[in-house]
C-alpha cells in the first residue's frame, strides 16, 4: 500500500505530531491554512468518507472527541475553530486516506471554499 | 430550549428534508454555498463539537453514514464533496446545535475559508 499518511503512521515519514492513541494519529498540515492546522487521521486505511460504513464509523466518532480535546490542548476552543472533510475531486482531496483538517487561529471565512 | 433546529427536527418550523432517520435529520441550507448543500444533524441536542465525547461519538459516525448515502443519493458521490463542521465564533457557527454541513456540485476552494 503505496500511502503517504499509512507511511506518516508507521513513521516511515516524519511529521509533527500533535496527538496520538491506538486508533488515530494527528500532526500539523505542512502548508497550514490557518494559525493552527492539524490533520487528524485513523491508523486504519480508509480512502474516503464514502468508505464510511456501520462497521468503521465509531473511528470517526472517536476521531471527533480527539479533535475536541486538541482543540482545548491547544487552546483554540474558547475562540473556534472548524473541522473539513473532502472526498474525492470536487472535495479538493489529494491523499486517498480519510483526514480530518481542523483549522483554528483565525476567524475562518463563508464560503468553506 | 429556543433552538431552531430543535424547532425544525420537531416539524415547529419548516424545511425541505433530505433525510430521517430515528437519529438523524437532514435538510437543505436555506442559504446554499454551493449547487448541492444539505445540513446534517442529530435529533439529539448536542451544541458543538466541544459537547462531543465518548458517550455520544457514535451519532457522530452514524452522521458520516448518512452523509455517505446522501453524498450516493443526490449524485456527487463520483464528483467529490466536503463535509464542514463550525465550532465557536472563529468557525463561524450561528446555531448552537451541531450541524454538518455537505456541499457539493462544483469544485470546492482551498482554503476552506
Amino acid at each position: 500500500m503505496d500511502c503517504i499518511f499509512c507511511k506518516i503512521v508507521q513513521g516511515e515519514i516524519p511529521s509533527a505530531k500533535v496527538y496520538e492513541d491506538d486508533k488515530v494519529y494527528a500532526f500539523n498540515d505542512i502548508s497550514p491554512a490557518a494559525p493552527t492546522h492539524v490533520l487528524i487521521i485513523p491508523k486504519e486505511h480508509i480512502s474516503s468518507a464514502l468508505e464510511v460504513d456501520e462497521k468503521n464509523s465509531s473511528l470517526i466518532g472517536h476521531i471527533f472527541t480527539v479533535a475536541n480535546k486538541i482543540a482545548r490542548d491547544l487552546g483554540i476552543d474558547k475562540t473556534g475553530f472548524r473541522i473539513v472533510n473532502n472526498c474525492g475531486e470536487d472535495g479538493g482531496q489529494t491523499v486517498h486516506h480519510i483526514h480530518f483538517h481542523l483549522l483554528g487561529g483565525r476567524s475562518l471565512q463563508w464560503p468553506p471554499g
